[in-house]
């Protein structure tokens, strides 16, 4: 089946915001078993609107258009959808009395122009959008399905995932099943992942999964792909390789399919009734702003102490000036956990203490990071030096810190050496 | 000038890479007065290469193809350029030489392979290339001039700025300048946004002023882009419409073009040497987060306080327990944002207490923010019902807390009502 994407937008035309949606859509297509042809990016402009859609038309199966659906007059994708089928745009009743429901959930009067996101073009499918005011809808232009899909990356993912992934695999035939497994894993570069799973795809014989990886700094995603008659079969053919990553992995898998890292922490500390005390510095509350407003957290997550200064991190867990830690060892970071630990009353406590360079941004700036985890049993410390810039730095402090809690909590070293860090 | 841009490569085509040479290119383009027209991803893969630099010769003035210029089997960007031309491939002496003087000062003797990437169309013109063995060209296809750039991000930066803006200046004549003038607001919707500002592209009555909006929730930004012969010319002309969007949109205005609403904030603070104190609840340290690990943090921000539970808040700030604020309510936040002030010793607190909604996270899902501001002159404090889900009630209490402390610091009310609150 051959699938088209078109994004539009002067903002995405322009360069001004990246087209992470298009990567979105070709990677989750891909995920099951479906491969993007063709992308063309076009703006708010009627002309090459039209043609986009014309030419998609005459090559595709299937089109996925991106953007456009707005309230605003700089929206076309209705509009043109309909002169490029030769039909009018009607009023989708169904869709104008959910906007109005929407509005009044939230209490506010739908604004007049908002009328224009329930003008459809006549014969399309509507496709819903529980979280919006912008639906989707599909209609044939050419010889191509079209799929219209919201620019707002939390309504496509959400009409992606639940409407049109599910047609397109109706569309491309009796096709075989498709299942993904995942792995997420810190501290292990895409190369090195690359060359320690060497050979785990010929673990299956008959060519049917695939690896593949998706690095989005600090954490990597490791991907099996199987086709299969049924899932139990792709399970039962997955298994041996499955065995095979986490064996060669080790202990930098931290969480596998939806699971994640502080999802993965919360668990471990709600199944001991443990409490959470988090201290930080540079990360500036980054640590505790992953896992404090989890459901759940609000029962063990007990205080997160954000400073500067580390006399101010002193005073503030309740260190005596007779005891100043001085500068960012591992020793005081011990020190500052074990006492914000104490001073808050929580069972566990994570201090990550981060002294950054001097000077401007640039990619050799770095940090030096010593962080440690407290309990009333024991301590743990561990020092390392990041590397890349400010906001690599700060991203890979808060990683290292909650990867280094989840090896803590699950009895497993915290000192094993990361390819991001410097030695 | 119509240019289009050509972007090769199955990894950018499988999502697998973010396409940001497209976005580099497309910016760069519009720094100097040039706009993309139009956008074209293909993979590696002749035919789709062959039909897209055909559709790009038919419908352009200038053409941009990024990437296929490697030394691999998968690198097909000069072989489908001489078919598009209807011309052999031929060696470049030059470009060959220059490799070989390339890995000569590397101490590596060039592979075979390598040699490819002397191969240019027959009647191509060389474009250098000095920091990699991936040569550029230009060559007519079509009614287009086509211009080859390499794929490594700085490889293509380089040859982008120093040899292919200046030939496309040259070939656009009496070119035309372009700016764009942003507006960052909080707290009116796009769609109301729109209504307010209708009329505001009229004011310039040669059309060369475009209103668009970008909604970022909770953020909004308005863009006025404007073209005419030089800088001075368009400023002339964006200043009444730049003056009625300030006019209309008021103090929901937090930011203007680069600046951001915390680096507003800081720049407020850092004016009147003030610090700054933050406590969250829900919001689990994303407000520290925005403001403390900026460049110039480190001498404003004093403390951040982060809990779930209002006992533990209490107790971190130092109110006795004779003094239990009890429910979230505006007087506790602002007893809590008092004592938070005077126990931390900063000069302002601001401190934002949420109240979330019980049950499954849905789009109804609300919470209600109390905030307070307080300094040793004084307290304000704002109440709020935030909707849309535990994602957006959190958002949404970020930047209102932010928001309300911007315009404290501005002097401007913190009570206005604001689109997305329920009331």
């Amino acid at each position: 089946m051959h699938i088209e994407v078109i994004c539009t937008g002067d903002e995405v035309l322009t360069g001004k915001v990246v087209n992470t949606n298009f990567s979105y859509i070709s990677q989750k297509l891909e995920d099951f078993g479906l491969s993007v042809s063709w992308e063309t990016t076009v703006g708010d402009d009627r002309d090459s609107l039209l043609l986009a859609f014309q030419l998609a038309g005459q090559r595709a199966d299937a089109v996925i258009v991106n953007g456009g659906l707005g309230p605003t007059v700089d929206d076309l994708s209705q509009e043109t959808a309909a002169r490029a089928a030769g039909v009018d745009l009607v009023l989708n009743e169904a869709w104008f009395a959910a906007m109005e429901s929407f509005f009044q959930r939230r209490s506010r009067v739908m604004p007049p122009n908002n009328r224009k996101q329930a003008m459809l073009p006549a014969g399309a499918e509507m496709i819903d959008n529980p979280i919006g005011t912008a639906c989707g809808f599909a209609l044939d232009i050419g010889k191509a399905r079209f799929f219209f899909t919201p620019g707002v990356p939390r309504e496509l993912r959400r009409m992606l995932e639940e409407q049109i992934v599910p047609r397109l695999l109706v569309t491309s035939g009796g096709q075989t099943a498709v299942h993904l497994k995942r792995f997420h894993s810190y501290g292990i570069g895409e190369s090195h992942a690359d060359a320690l799973l060497s050979g785990v795809e010929a673990l299956v014989t008959d060519g049917s999964v695939k690896l593949g990886f998706r690095a989005h700094y600090p954490q990597l995603e490791t991907k099996l792909t199987a086709r299969g008659r049924d899932i139990a079969e792709i399970r039962g053919k997955l298994a041996p390789s499955e065995q095979e990553v986490r064996k060669r992995f080790g202990n930098f898998i931290f969480a596998e399919d939806d699971d994640t890292l502080e999802g993965v922490i919360l668990a471990a500390l709600t199944s001991i009734n443990a409490t959470l005390t988090v201290v930080e510095t540079f990360t500036s509350g980054q640590i505790a702003a992953r896992i404090a407003h989890l459901p759940g957290a609000e029962r063990v997550f007990r205080q997160g102490i954000v400073a500067r200064d580390l006399g101010v991190v002193q005073a503030a867990v309740g260190l005596e000036a007779a005891d100043p830690v001085g500068a960012i060892t591992i020793e005081a970071a011990t020190a500052i956990a074990r006492a914000a630990r104490r001073s808050t009353g929580a069972t566990h406590a994570l201090a990550v203490l981060i002294d950054v360079d001097e000077g401007a941004d640039r990619i050799e700036f770095a940090g030096n990071v010593c962080l440690a985890i407290a309990t009333e049993r024991d301590a743990v410390s561990r020092r390392s030096r990041v590397v890349g810039g400010r906001d690599w730095v700060r991203l890979g402090a808060v990683e290292l810190g909650l990867d280094c809690l989840r090896r803590y909590l699950q009895g497993l070293p915290v000192n094993e050496r990361i390819d991001f860090e410097k030695t």
